[in-house]
């Protein structure tokens, strides 16, 4: 924000008469922020609502804005709102996949990993393939204007890219916790694998792929993987580490909360800055502060940041759906299909269809092989477990227009009729797949799993809960405590044993590793004596 | 920022192969970044320091960072961070309003309320006078180019401007209530008087200046006032009652949240939008959600709002001194001034002289007739609080800045030597004046004031404190209860009590109303029952 509007150093519309421009830009302002506090107000209202939920009703909102806008201007306004990558990819995607770290189950992603990287990375990979032949193939017969093989492979990237945003709405941490944390975490390996994809489609001469081109993306991928990984746990080891050491004793809420959040938002930059995948680093971050610094604060630190976090995920997210849904009605883009609206609906359907049939290419195969791995009937993905994640990673956000718009106005998406079309047809697919694949999620969930339980509200990982504990230690503490408890079940009889749950025994030596060596330097629950000073003081004995 | 940003459709940075002016200012953010953390890190490790406090720590780093990088560069770069009016004006001065608004003790405010409207309107109009009239009778006989009487009079509103973001920092809520409440509360019915100010001399034909333009311009002031402030009103009542009625009996601290936070920015952008003051607007907003809203709310958004807006405020202030410091060392300011650098430092000079004259030629007379109004001894003004009274508000920070860089690049600031000059001289007072001042406000307070409290810390109000009850009720809700108690006390047994206690029957009767008319209607302490899910559930009875 600061570099970016400080270059305009435009005129200061406060104490000036103001020119018709910026006046201009307060009156959107307004009506963007007042159309923010009605997506809550509303989104609060139809929280019982069985098909709603809030990224659907911002989106919706945005979309009848735009259509009032539209009337008001006489068809004329189309730059109220246009799409920005870098306020998207700078300053809303941030905040969002770092409370996404920051709340995660812990256990149940790190159980998971596997098949989550797996999902991730390969199967990212199967649907862009998927999607780019299909679309080569099908693209071919339709008389949409010119395009190069760069301008297909794009297409398969920019169609595999999983909204994790839209996937924290539908899914319910507490009530699914395997699907959530499998297509989540699915969504956010996605994020490296696209990096990778875009660079490699942008950068390699892809006439003559080879075995040479092949080995070099695959190392570029496992590179940007750990690379971005390690910055993030080490962003967030450092944070931990310095509010231990220097807040001892003397701890100011404030400078606490200020410095947590700073860096945060660093590692995210730092890892823009070395071409990294940002969205893995601060989630991994996010991660270790949970783990580490959330412990080392005060008891009023810790309510403050899961909540202003969990707060601000949620402000980014409405932004970013009302945000599309108005960037949806942007005129310029629709003149050039206006001609022809026969081949923009194919062009959309087919790409729905692609998308469909990618993801089912990946979902059910690489399910099948995670189950081949697990003994356990319990871990084991059912069939109407891998339809609801088909179904649920089916739903392309902002990233797939952000991709868009970075492949497709390189050149003047208002000047080519191939872009032009590609970009709107973009649109229609983000729009149809958020709001009918969004609307029917919650149903489908209910009618393939009886058995969880019934879903009261779309946001109750963000909602209160009556029970004091669950406030206080962020959910992630309810993991370490489970897990706690799980080692006396699960405990190893046997080398058998030990071979049937791999991942639980990991676990178990990882513990050991945390309690010896990093929670003694970094702090962590148990480790860090009782900060005094907090709202919770008196019934701190309980929980600690 | 949605709108500015969203203008810019610039390319994605982080998928790809990046253009240098697009690396380059993310290597700035991460720069700014990892200097906002130095700045609290080395901010805590300084509290303990009688001399320093968080915004000269920024300062003095922003400005070694500006050697550093002139160095590095060889002397070029003089771009890396450009002061922006929209940036401070839109994004960063309105949480830090808001929060002052919010964390006021309100008692000691509007029990001053008069002394401040007069400190604020009259005071800043004594200082404008003076300081234009100096300026015109001194700079003529220096060598610094054409200025027209619209200049000087600019002059005079720009070094009129009160600092409130740095009496903030040196003066302590806590210590100093009264002192506090009378330069902060000035400060912010200042701006209100630029506005004006500024508009006045940028519009109306100033060479003639008769009775008719005179009353206009009151009349104008005491719409701005007025207008500012029932807006602040109304938007915070409205947060309260929608909170109030829609949320009962299913709160979720983060739509809460997010809800108190948009409303309160909507205010001051539909401040903005209708021409009125916004600071004004947000800080009277913030008044009334301290005094409503936040007691409709659940506990955990309580602790999360009070922590998070002081935070927030808390990194704004941070940014905003590290970003002045910066920008103090933008090169191509200086290189006009160079050639005469003894011009430069006169015209400071001079000015810095004419703001401690201007400052003087207000704060003492006005003192005295409020004195002469207050018939108890300890109410009065003393002396010594003159003094400081007099110096806390000879700071001139970032608002000078941005009315200078309006007032002064309109032809281009380095085209015009008068304006280069203007510009740099008015970076040199803020310089000077937040340092220098700023640093011996302290100790000044402790020479003057032995029996006040020893300052410990520079930012208490946000400081942890040990008892639960002001962590869990804000400094507020203290006021309250001294003023519940303080009935009993000054209860007016007869009619000459009653007039010599005015404000306090005032307050009497406001009392009654509010929880007569209200307090029902919008919530309020002791209307509101009480939320459950709070982690303060347990010793609520205590202190609700």
């Amino acid at each position: 924000m600061a570099i970016h509007l400080a270059m305009l150093m435009s005129k200061l519309p406060k104490l000036q008469n103001l020119s018709a421009s910026d006046h201009s830009s307060v009156v959107s302002l307004n009506l963007f922020v007042a159309l923010l506090c009605a997506c809550i107000v509303i989104g609060h209202l139809l929280e019982e609502n069985r098909w709603m939920n809030e990224s659907i009703t911002a989106l919706l909102i945005g979309v009848c804005t735009g259509i009032v806008i539209l009337l008001i201007s006489r068809g004329k306004s189309s730059h109220l709102l246009v799409f920005s990558e870098d306020l998207f990819f700078i300053y809303l995607l941030p905040p969002i996949i770092f409370n996404a770290g920051f709340q995660v189950k812990k256990k149940q992603f790190f159980v998971n990993f596997i098949t989550i990287v797996m999902f991730g990375a390969i199967g990212t990979l199967v649907s862009c393939s998927i999607i780019a032949l299909g679309a080569t193939q099908i693209f071919k017969k339709l008389d949409i204007g010119s395009m190069d093989i760069g301008d297909y492979l794009a297409i398969g990237a920019i169609f595999a890219a999983t909204d994790s945003v839209c996937t924290l709405q539908v899914l319910n941490q507490d009530e699914t916790p395997l699907l959530y944390s499998l297509v989540f975490g699915e969504g956010v390996v996605n994020d490296a694998t696209s990096v990778v994809l875009f660079n490699a489609i942008q950068s390699f001469d892809l006439t003559h792929i080879d075995s040479r081109i092949a080995l070099q993306f695959m190392g570029n991928f496992f590179y940007l993987f750990f690379a971005s990984t390690m910055l993030g746990v080490v962003t967030g080891l450092l944070s931990a580490f310095i509010i231990k050491k220097l807040y001892f004793g003397r701890h100011s809420t404030d400078r606490e909360v200020a410095l947590m959040m700073l860096m945060a938002y660093l590692s995210y930059i730092l890892a823009e800055l070395f071409y990294l995948s940002g969205i893995l680093t601060v989630f991994f971050c996010g991660i270790v502060m949970s783990h580490y610094t959330w412990h080392n604060v005060t008891e009023s630190s810790r309510v403050t940041t899961k909540h202003a976090f969990a707060t601000l995920s949620f402000v980014c997210e409405l932004f970013i759906f009302l945000y599309v849904g108005m960037d949806a009605l942007d005129i310029e883009k629709w003149r050039f299909v206006s001609d022809s609206p026969g081949t923009s609906v194919a062009v959309s359907s087919i790409l729905l269809s692609l998308v469909m049939l990618g993801r089912a290419a990946f979902v059910f195969p690489l399910s099948f092989l995670s189950n081949l791995s697990k003994k356990n009937q319990s871990e084991k993905i059912s069939f109407q477990q891998q339809v609801i994640i088909w179904w649920a990673g089916l739903m392309r956000g902002a990233v797939s227009i952000a991709l868009a718009y970075n492949q497709f106005t390189r050149s003047g998406h208002t000047h080519l009729r191939a872009n032009a079309i590609m970009i709107t047809s973009t649109i229609s697919v983000v729009l149809v797949s958020t709001v009918v694949f969004g609307l029917m999620t919650k149903p489908l969930i209910r009618l393939l799993l009886p058995h969880s339980k019934p879903t009261t509200s779309t946001t109750s990982i963000m909602s209160e809960s009556t029970s004091p504990k669950s406030v206080i230690v962020p959910l992630l503490g309810q993991d370490s405590e489970a897990d706690l408890s799980g080692h006396e079940v699960r405990r190893p009889a046997s080398i058998r044993d030990l071979l049937t749950t791999p991942t639980h025994t990991v676990h178990r030596y990882w513990r050991k590793f945390d309690n010896a060596f990093m929670r003694p330097v970094f702090g962590g629950r148990g480790f860090v004596p009782f900060v005094p000073g907090s709202p919770t003081e008196r019934n701190n004995t309980q929980w600690q």
